[in-house]
């Protein structure tokens, strides 16, 4: 593993919803944090709910700024209202308070530096719909807290093999032809080639783009939605000055010597994107949200409430999410960006 | 490797495009018959098109029959008739004539049990076109040979760790909703099962199911299919005594952990079926036609054009055919099924 970056702030980590796996894999990180060259993080959510899974050494803070002096020794913890007693596997509705509490206090410590990025832990959706939550996701919150519109708020899934996007996400597929637009397509498209210099540091990024059809519709035999939207888009931002080509035949755009191609993959629907991301990297696919002022990463899983507090949730994808919302933090560190200027 | 396959009667290739890859993929598949264990099978086309592109030994059959004991020291050849010379790289009219000739022979001579199984070479489907051919493939026009309804002929691909079969193929993704049907669900999903015991020999096959939105529907908010098509279809067979679950969602389906659970996925469309295999087994992915009387099996790739000639196609994908056209062939064999009553 390469050393660890030095940041000149931690990174915060909002545990997720405090009776799933988010505890025991953000303590599971904390104990590996050597091993796997991670940089300093701290937890933001509930001490009793990382001590009833864990029986490591937790430093509640009074300023999160105490977190690099502590990481060393201890996972430091910003504690929030006290949730009362949460039993793993059993959410309730002061668990959802408290997952929304951390993460709305998270993107705060991010948007203000006292945090150089956000790693956010798994929550359950239907949990958060119960206390008022109204957002399709926590990358939609994070995104309206961040004055981003959510067109502008780029999911990416990344792991070793392969950054993917979809262009569009959780949508019925038979609503997907429509809304694979030239706005979206170029609103998002611009969004990926600044996020692949500013915070992968990839000088010239290449991206290529899968079709929406078939063999990329094969001539417009196979539909019509190459030849009218996406080779004109491509063309546009060709004219840019973006390195990006396509439309390619979806199903050869993902083995290893395509891959070797490009930098990331422009996907049309959901599934295009993930089918490949989760076959090549399951256990470490990173969710990252690109066009934001801030770093903002999470492990591409959910709460798991089935295998919570056993010991048995993998710890590689938040592992991962450390990994990459630091490097992305040193990145931006390096080009001197700040918060005004970045976003 | 194993053995070879001892068959009762050898495999057919027709050699596909004689401008294509075929001769030379076929070609370079005999000259492996012993490391690879290949059983024996002769080739359908035209003598001057493998001679342009490999040294070695080709003896002209009278009689199909002789190619068992020709095949281990020639290559043997049923000619069709002379298409004049063709240059590889450069399809012209008489090429797709020999194509098509090669082909339909060889669906006759594995129909008459003279071959044992079919492995179609890559054609050029615009250029059939061109000679009056209206099927949209080869599939179609096996299926129709062998008087079995399309719907019934079913497309599956295979590779070293993935079997999977799209339930719509070639129809843009515009029209996969309303042509995913309870019907056609079950029709293909019955030939599945079916095949893959009479043909694979699975005693008991597990089929999984990929839903047609992200996450299955999520409980029919993102998309109404699972609920009022895919779930009904799957009690049906279910209740029929058919080993089939889900739907799943798609994107957590193809790790080697998820893989591990069937033995076969059904998928909704192309890609779907097509991304995770050839993510996973591009250079290697046969193309098996299930539910018809003869075996057919195909290399999934095309006829490149333009490498054809230069030695630089692989013979992967045509030796794992030509393999999987001799497994499947013993299976029935052993099962003493005969043309007639595995139709």
């Amino acid at each position: 593993m390469p050393d660890a970056p030095v940041l000149a702030s931690p990174l915060a980590v909002p545990m997720g919803d405090p009776a799933g796996i988010g505890p025991e894999i953000l303590t599971r990180a904390w104990d590996m944090r050597d091993a796997e060259g991670l940089p300093a993080f701290f937890a933001i959510g509930d001490r009793r709910a990382l001590a009833a899974v864990w029986n490591g050494p937790i430093e509640t803070l009074d300023d999160p700024r105490e977190a690099l002096d502590v990481f060393p020794r201890a996972l430091p913890l910003v504690q929030v209202d006290d949730p009362g007693v949460i039993e793993p596997g059993q959410p309730n509705l002061a668990g959802a308070r408290c997952a929304l509490d951390s993460l709305e206090l998270g993107v705060g410590l991010a948007r203000s530096l006292i945090a150089s990025g956000l790693v956010t832990g798994p929550v359950s959706k239907s949990q958060l719909y119960q206390i008022g939550f109204t957002y399709p996701g926590q990358t939609e919150f994070v995104a309206e807290r961040c004055g981003v519109a959510e067109s502008r708020a780029v999911m990416m899934l990344a792991g070793p093999h392969l950054k993917a996007v979809p262009l569009t996400i959780h949508v019925p597929l038979a609503d997907v032809p429509r809304l694979v637009t030239r706005e979206l397509f170029l609103t998002r498209a611009r969004v990926l080639a600044r996020a692949l210099t500013r915070d992968f540091g990839i000088a010239r990024p290449r991206i290529a783009v899968a079709g929406l059809n078939p063999h990329a519709g094969e001539k417009a035999t196979l539909g019509r939605e190459e030849v009218e939207v996406i080779i004109p888009a491509i063309a546009e931002l060709q004219a840019e000055g973006i390195d990006i080509n396509g439309p390619h035949a979806a199903d050869t755009m993902f083995h290893a010597a395509a891959r070797s191609r490009y930098d990331a993959a422009l996907c049309m629907y959901h599934d295009q994107a993930l089918i490949p991301l989760k076959t090549l990297d399951f256990e470490d696919g990173v969710n990252i949200t690109l066009g934001l002022p801030i770093i903002r990463t999470s492990p591409d899983h959910g709460t798991a409430f089935g295998i919570a507090g056993r010991g048995e949730a993998s710890p590689r994808a938040m592992i991962a999410a450390i990994r990459m919302a630091g490097a992305c933090a040193a990145q931006r560190q390096a080009s001197n960006l700040t918060t005004a200027d970045a976003a």
